[in-house]
C-alpha cells in the first residue's frame, strides 16, 4: 500500500478518462491551448492573458527560474523541493527560511530585501494552510511572491487561495495532477499578471502542453468537475480526521491543522519496519527542516487507514528502541 | 484542402491510437521513460544513455539552445526557423549561411571557426537530402553538429541519416509528429553522446514527456511500425513524383530531388488565388533565402494532387499578371 505518493489514489474518473481518450482523434493537429486557457481563466475569474498552461507544475517552476532574475530569492521550508532545485539549476542563489514548531508562517522571518519569495499553500509536506491575509501582506513593490497551490483543491471552498486575487507580483501555480489522477499527463498552470505570463510564455517551448492534457484541463474546469472536487475535499476532511485520531491515539505527533491530502507526522524508527509490513510512507528527512524521525502519510479511505494504523501499532510494540 | 502543413494527413493509425488510449489507464502514476528510451536506442543501434525523449522536437531545440554555449553558431538556411529562434531566445548570436541554386549543401560555406552548426536533413522547406558523407565531414573537434532529422523517415531506407552514427559532437533530432499524425501528443527525441544527453536531461523539467507520448514512442519503434513507415515512404515517393511532374508540366520550378513529404516550388502570384480556390499552401518568404514567389506544397495522394494541379492551372490562366 503506497502511502508515500501525494496523489489521489487510482485512475482519473471515468468521464475524464473518456475526455482524454476522445482527444486521440485530434492528435494529428498541433495543440491549441486557447479553449483550455479560457476555461481556466473563467474558473478563477481571471483574464485569459493571466493564464499559462504548463506541462505540469514542474515545468512551471523551471520557467519561473529561467525568466525571473531575483537578487535575493527566498524559499520557505519545509516544502516541496522542486522550486528551490529549479532556481539553483538556473544559477540563482537561494536563501532558506525554515519554519519550525507547528510550521505556521511567521512573516517576520521573510527578509524585507527578498525580491522573490516562494511558499506552498497548503504546504507539502507539512499540510499546513497559511491564511491568505498573511500571504497577501508579503506582497511588495518589486517583489515576486510565488504561491504553490498544487494542493489547494484539497481544501473545501479554497478560502485561503490567492488564485483569483490579482495582486502585483503575485504568481500562483496550480496542478491538476493530484486531484484528478493525471500525474502521467503533465498538466498544470500559472496565474499571474499579463506581462509576467507573456515573459513566461516566451520561455516555453512551442506547443509545450499536449492536446489530451489541454482537453483534460478544460474538462476539469466545468461546474460539474468543481462540484466533484468539492465533494471529494469534504470526504478527504473526514478521512483525514479519522487518520489523525488514530495516529494521536498511538502517541504520534501530527503537525496541527493539516488541510491537504497528507499528514506530516513525527514518529521515529517506523518507516522501514512499516515497509516490511507492506506500507510505504514518504521519508521526511529530504525536506529541509524535518529530521529523519518525520514521515508524510497520504490520507486514504478509513479501511486503508485502519489497516495502516494497525501496522503502526504492531511496529511500535515490536520495535527494539521502544 | 490544407497543403500548408508538413504532417502526414489524418489521424494516427488505428493500432497506434489504441496504444495511446490504453495509456490513459496509467495516468495516475508519474511518467517513466525507461522503456521508451530503450526502444528508441535499440531502433537506432544506440545505448539508452545516448537518447533523450522530449516533448516534441520543439523542446529539443529549446534544450540545446539553453545547454550549448556556442561562440559562433551557424544555421544553414533555408530551413525550419525554430532552431534559430531558440538560439536567439537563449541569447546567442546566430550566423546565417544561406544556400541558393538547387539548395544542396556546399560545405566550404561553413566557417571553419563555427563551433555549432545546425542543418536539416532532409531540409524543411527545400526537401533537399544532403549526403551523410558531406555532413560527417563537417564534424570537428570542439564543434557541435546538429542535424534535424524530423523528416528522415520520409526517405526509404534512410540512407543519409546519421541517427545510428555515434560521432563526437554530433546531435541528431528526430520527431514522431509528422509520420505518425502525433503533432498534438508532443513526442520527439535527441540522439547524442552520453555526456551531452546528461547535460540536456538536467535542463529538462521533471517528467517532461507524458505517459501517452512515451507509450506512442515505444510503439513506433517496433519492427512492424518501421515496416509501416517504410511502406508509406515508398508510396510517398510515387505520390511526390506524380505531383512534381504535374507542377513541371505547368511550367513551375520545383527544387530538384525532393525527398521529404513536401516540395518547394517557385511559382509567383499563386498562393492567395489558390486559397480562394480552397487550397492552402505554405508561404516561402518566412524562410531566409526564399522570396515571396516561393511556396511549399505537401505531398498527398494522386487524387488530391490532381485537384490541386487543376486549381493551379486555372489560377495561372486567370492571373492578371500573366
Amino acid at each position: 500500500m503506497d502511502l508515500a505518493v501525494n496523489v489521489r489514489q487510482g485512475m482519473p474518473p471515468m468521464w475524464l478518462a473518456e475526455v482524454i481518450r476522445n482527444a486521440v482523434d485530434d492528435l494529428a493537429a498541433y495543440p491549441s491551448g486557447h479553449q483550455a486557457r479560457t476555461a481556466v481563466a473563467k474558473r478563477h475569474d481571471r483574464n485569459p492573458d493571466e493564464v499559462l498552461l504548463t506541462a505540469g507544475a514542474a515545468e512551471a517552476f523551471v520557467l519561473l527560474a529561467r525568466v525571473l532574475k531575483p537578487r535575493q530569492a527566498v524559499v520557505v521550508h519545509p516544502q516541496f523541493t522542486e522550486p528551490e532545485a529549479a532556481l539553483l539549476a538556473a544559477g540563482h542563489q537561494v536563501q532558506r527560511i525554515i519554519l519550525s514548531g507547528d510550521f505556521t508562517l511567521d512573516p517576520t522571518l521573510i527578509p524585507e530585501s527578498a525580491d522573490l519569495v516562494v511558499i506552498g499553500n497548503p504546504t507539502n509536506p507539512t499540510s499546513v494552510l497559511h491564511p491568505a491575509t498573511t500571504l497577501q501582506a508579503l506582497a511588495r513593490p518589486g517583489r515576486t511572491l510565488v504561491i504553490d497551490e498544487a494542493f489547494a483543491d484539497c481544501v473545501p471552498g479554497e478560502p485561503e487561495s490567492l488564485a483569483s486575487t490579482p495582486l502585483p507580483g503575485l504568481i500562483v501555480i496550480r496542478s491538476l495532477t493530484k486531484t484528478w489522477g493525471l500525474a502521467g499527463l503533465r498538466i498544470g498552470y500559472i496565474l499571474a499578471d499579463a506581462p509576467t505570463i507573456t515573459r513566461l510564455a516566451e520561455a516555453q517551448p512551442l506547443w509545450a502542453v499536449s492536446t489530451p492534457a489541454l482537453a483534460a484541463a478544460q474538462a476539469c474546469m466545468t461546474p460539474q468537475a468543481l462540484t466533484e472536487t468539492e465533494t471529494w475535499a469534504h470526504q478527504l476532511t473526514l478521512d483525514r480526521t479519522h487518520l489523525i485520531r488514530g495516529l494521536q491515539a498511538l502517541g504520534a505527533h501530527v503537525v496541527p491543522n493539516p488541510r491537504a491530502s497528507f499528514v506530516c507526522v513525527r514518529l521515529p524508527d517506523i518507516r522501514l519496519p512499516l515497509r516490511e509490513k507492506g506500507f510505504a510512507v514518504r521519508r521526511g528527512d529530504t525536506f529541509p527542516g524535518l529530521g529523519n524521525d518525520w514521515i508524510r502519510i497520504a490520507v486514504r479511505d478509513r479501511e486503508t487507514s485502519d489497516a495502516f494504523l494497525k501496522a503502526v501499532e504492531a511496529t511500535m510494540n515490536t520495535s527494539p528502541t521502544r
